[in-house]
């Protein structure tokens, strides 16, 4: 779909020059060099040379006597609309915009670049930046860009919405550090998109790991879709910088002010199975094993070193991240102690000591790895006196070719180990000089496993009353108001097939003691006023009347006192409401809607539990059954739901039950913004659940 | 005091070779290469050889007809202590033993080197090792060791407790990545310690920072004592790997199952003002900036960066590590305004755009240095077609000799760089590849700006009856108890002003009823037993009785049953004792001793805050009142003391008299092993607070 920017026939270079000091020769440069010249035709456009680097130049793409697969445009951006024009004319698929000063410089420029994609769209063509460093693939090869030399191949393709730090990152691969199948600096993402790339990198055999640098993911919704599905395939890596405005997100709820980009970010990873970095070491740490190493099929690792105190440290790095070390066999073990010396640990880790040659790693490592208790293996080296540090290397990548289990080095220190970083690295065996890189590596390793053997979700859909919710929403719209709470937001989730508690309106006194026998004593008294948002302020609750002359006198203080308060409140009466049993557990459900991820569904313990430990979790509707029964377990709190001190666990199956039906809600109304049904009492297992009370937000239908 | 070791007129190195395979080859030559050839005496010790090296050499050190200062030992194990002997005999002040094969090698080598500690001591020796690599001292200039090469000069020094991972270091010293001023590897640390070194590198005028990797503190108390001094003159920052074997410890309480080694070291090391380590690589990161740069007197921070992305990368992690970007005045805006391009972005971070030369990086930093609202820049560089990354680098190298703002640089990538790296070293200007790196260093910097304020702790004492005390324990230990509760512990609260529940106890029914009637309706009453440890599980306690008739059952109930429960316990009555008054908060104080550190006391609120959350903190007694007041904010629930949803806030001021009344008492009585209060009620701001229940667990005096 894409493949005109990867693999085309031919490449025109809009800007192409022959000062070395400027952009446009630069790429052109890289075309040539970059090994694209065997490949393909390269077609310089410049209005006043013949030739440059030997190529004939055109004054435009429209003097081109033949077809132009890529157009790169390196030229002042004024004339970047025409000559863009002139691309579609000649019915150029792919073109990528390098020059920058579009959206990125303010309002004229955005203007500028919404005619880009007018230009584009009309045209049929696709547009990588404006505003990048431009799009390399190595296995072309292709280097249609203006970096400084082109990366070795490798297994990672990289996608950035930084350019700057495409530079960093070409860099390092130059150093070695990496190699790249596929590298797109994405710019001001005018049309090519992380999207667009996840869809056609999760078919691309060159790309065993597929990483992102973005800076914001306008199009959450089919950013979930897409990587959920390609992320099965193979692993993603993206690291998500700075932090997105909230824009005009109402922030009146529990819910607002706990949901932020970066929760709706970690619940959007999460759903679609990329796994995240936090930082760019790490991003690379994760990168390489996933990239170089056969997947890791358990969690038990066996550590191999030439010395006890670095043994521990990967230890601890592993146990950090939750990973368990192997339990080696006896037979294992026995074998071990059969080659190595006496003083040798042969057990997990295995210490070789300190004078093991490449001979005793290789025969430690060769026992090891046939075990069935074994998953993968961190080989550990300090370099002493009588380390051979190449030849060790040598023996571990061998190795590492005739096992299905993944293997990472640990060769620590710098300047001796160097050589066999070298000989590591030609084998695909990643190097991680410090413990922890090792660890957050073999946690990605795990953690991807996990995310390839998810079941595509499967989204629960309830019959429902949705015009019940209509009607309620379209009432208090018709008043003005997008602010509902009480019988209004009981009613919309009664609809949604929740249970609240019995409830009538009374606008009496003596209609509030006649509803108050129907329903049982004791009961509880609200104000009811569509004007009254925090009622207790206001001494507007009463819990626990027990008699007629409570009731009575609850209701009259109720009315004389709102109105002394809130002079002008309208006030519908009093709702007298069931007393719901004692002995159930107070939890909160919430949403908010992200501005680019859409409905972020919140669940947590309520009372302090919200309010003091912020201890609430999140999904993206639409989630699955699967994804509100993982919201249980991921709050701190979660023993809470099992049961302590003596307390039954409570209905879960009743509250994942709610939540979903939540999700479904959010789904039906875009235009509710945001709600916190708090509390939400669940009761024993088999007992069910009772909302409380409910706030809602929604806004103007346009 | 240790001299001898780092600035030595004479060394002899017994086992000196001539075979380049041996380590005593290594270790000569060390000496030599090293420089120390130039500065003292060297005297190889072979019994076969008449001359090594080029240098006489004798068969014993009694031979050399010369004062020796250090010997260095690299002959097998069993011909050390004889050796030793020798050295004792020719009144050598310090040796270090390389040799291996002691107390790291199972029981015989444990006996072998408690004579190396024996003769040692009879002699007046000082001794580093066994089972190490050596010591070097970078200004002397001595290489006492058998690493391979010397490391660069430079203000870190490190210990080692691990020598192979010493290796790694001295490696990572060699490619350039820092600097040492001295460096002992511990190994077995028979006699010299981390104390010793400690004391003497906080005097060290060519030592700015100390690094400390460790597998065990045994010395705990002493550690944290002497680290505390050293702390306030130079930043110390240790790495803890291993976890330590809780040993004897006792695990029935709260408190002994929630303090282990982990929560002990984290507790000293904060008490001591030594920084903590996650891992190598943030060790390295932190010590650069401690080590070649000027103190962070504030938290405010610049960053100017030649592109957005990296910019809101370094933004990102600073953020994460709670620091803060510093705002700066209009003045140097408008400044920045004059000099730098329209696009660039004068605000922080400061972008001097993709473009920028070494010149605008000049002007950029020079402006931003003098803006009184920065304590500190980093300056983000990634490669550009157009970066001066060398005259970049010169730029703010000469710059940060300007200044006494620390200046952090984060250069990205590597191959393009590492001239510029390289630049950045001769500057001491540390670089950062990654942004986390920079924003671990800074945070390390603003943390060891605390530390250096801290005043000198002030331990308070109480005028407390530990004769009281003494009784109880005597008591229950002629009786071979030694798990206490009840009355017996609330003696001991008692006695260290505590307030307890009023309380009598009753041996029969009637006297039960006499006591309430005394104490005031409503009562508890609760079994006494010194055999019945969980009152509650066998109906032993009964609360909110309100009337004889309800007392009179409810004892005669609970002798019936807890006879049938428990046939043989010994049955005293039971306790009738005042129902305290509601309204306060429950908290937990608790006591577990640590093998290495001693007294770990532990504060947390109680209940399932507790059970659940495990959300308690420690300090090791004795602590200040200070310390004892950084306990009430360190829990995450803290809020709750504070007062939220209407209640008032707790007393705090009692609840710190009270833990520090709580670690005189553990330190008064080290026989003392554990013990939790739990619940320790709390009421609101000068109602002060009771101890409900306490259980102590104590062993028999020696």
């Amino acid at each position: 779909m894409l493949d005109a920017f990867f693999d085309p026939k031919s490449v025109a270079v809009i800007g192409a020059s022959a000062d070395p000091g400027k952009l446009g020769y630069a790429v052109l440069e890289n075309l040539v060099k970059g090994g694209y010249a065997q490949k393909g035709e390269i077609y310089p456009i410049n209005r006043k040379a013949d030739e440059i680097l030997g190529y004939k130049a055109y004054a435009s793409v429209n003097d081109v006597p033949h077809d132009i697969d890529l157009a790169v445009i390196v030229i002042p951006y004024l004339y970047v609309p025409a000559v863009l024009r002139e691309c579609g004319k000649k019915s150029i698929p792919a073109v990528v915009v390098i020059t920058a000063g579009f959206r990125e410089s303010g309002v004229d420029g955005l203007e500028r670049e919404r005619e880009l994609i007018e230009i584009a769209n009309t045209n049929g063509m696709r547009l990588v930046g404006p505003n990048c460093l431009g799009v390399i693939d190595t296995f072309t090869p292709l280097n249609a860009s203006f970096s400084a030399g082109t990366p070795p191949q490798g297994p990672m393709a990289f996608m950035s919405q930084s350019g700057a730090l495409g530079t960093a990152i070409l860099d390092w691969a130059q150093a070695g550090r990496l190699g790249l199948s596929k590298f797109v600096s994405l710019g001001n993402k005018a049309d090519v998109s992380e999207i667009d790339l996840l869809k056609v990198w999760g078919e691309d055999p060159n790309t065993n790991v597929i990483l992102i640098y973005s800076e914001g993911l306008p199009n959450g919704q089919e950013f979930i879709r897409v990587a959920r599905e390609v992320s099965r395939k193979k692993p993603i890596v993206a690291i998500k910088s700075g932090t997105t405005e909230a824009g005009s997100r109402a922030v009146s709820s529990h819910t607002g002010s706990l949901a932020g980009s970066e929760q709706a970010y970690k619940a959007a990873f999460q759903q679609a199975g990329v796994l995240r970095a936090d930082s760019m070491s790490g991003m690379f740490d994760m990168a390489l094993a996933l990239g170089y190493q056969p997947p890791l099929e358990g969690d038990r690792i066996a550590i191999i070193t030439n010395a006890g105190g670095p043994g521990i440290l990967v230890t601890d790095a592993l146990e950090q991240k939750n990973i368990t070390l192997a339990r080696l066999k006896i037979k294992t073990r026995q074998t071990l102690e059969n080659y190595l010396p006496e003083a040798a640990s042969v057990a997990n880790p295995v210490d070789v000591l300190g004078d093991a040659k490449a001979d005793r790693y290789q025969v430690a490592i060769d026992t090891v790895v046939k075990d069935p208790n074994v998953d993968g293996l961190i080989i550990v080296l300090t370099p002493q006196a009588m380390t051979e540090i190449p030849a060790t290397a040598e023996a571990i990548g061998k190795l590492s070719q005739k096992t299905d289990k993944p293997i990472l080095a640990c060769f620590m220190g710098e300047a001796e180990v160097e050589a066999g970083v070298k000989v590591l690295r030609k084998y695909g065996v990643p190097n991680y000089p410090f413990p922890e890189g090792a660890a957050l590596a073999i946690r990605a390793m795990s953690d991807y496993r996990e995310i390839r053997k998810l079941p595509e979700p499967e989204y629960v859909h309830y019959d429902i009353d949705k015009e019940a919710t209509q009607k309620v929403l379209d009432k208090a719209a018709s008043e003005d108001r997008y602010a509902i709470g009480d019988a209004e937001a009981w009613d919309i989730l009664k609809s949604y097939g929740l249970r609240v508690p019995n409830s009538q309106l009374a606008k009496t006194a003596d209609e509030a003691v006649k509803f108050a026998s129907e329903i049982g004593y004791p009961v509880v008294l609200k104000i009811a006023s569509p004007d009254i948002l925090h009622k207790t302020d206001v001494g507007g609750v009463k819990v626990g009347l027990r008699n007629a002359e409570e009731v009575r006198d609850a209701f009259d203080l109720m009315l004389y006192r709102t109105k002394r308060f809130i002079p002008n409140a309208r006030i519908w009466g009093c709702q007298v409401q069931e007393m719901v049993p004692p002995g159930g557990t107070e939890v909160l459900i919430g949403m908010n809607r992200d501005p680019q991820f859409g409905p972020l569904v919140t669940f947590g313990l309520g009372g302090i539990y919200v309010e003091v430990l912020k201890d609430v979790t999140f999904r993206i509707a639409p989630f699955s059954r699967r994804e509100a029964e993982e919201m249980l377990s991921e709050i701190r709190t979660k023993a809470l739901l099992d049961g302590v001190r003596g307390n039954p666990p409570v209905d879960k199956k009743a509250l994942i039950d709610i939540i979903l039906r939540m999700g479904q809600l959010v789904q039906d109304f875009p235009e509710i913004v945001e709600f916190d049904i708090n509390p939400l009492i669940v009761y024993p297992e088999g007992q069910g659940a009772v909302a409380i009370d409910m706030r809602l937000v929604f806004t103007k239908n346009d």
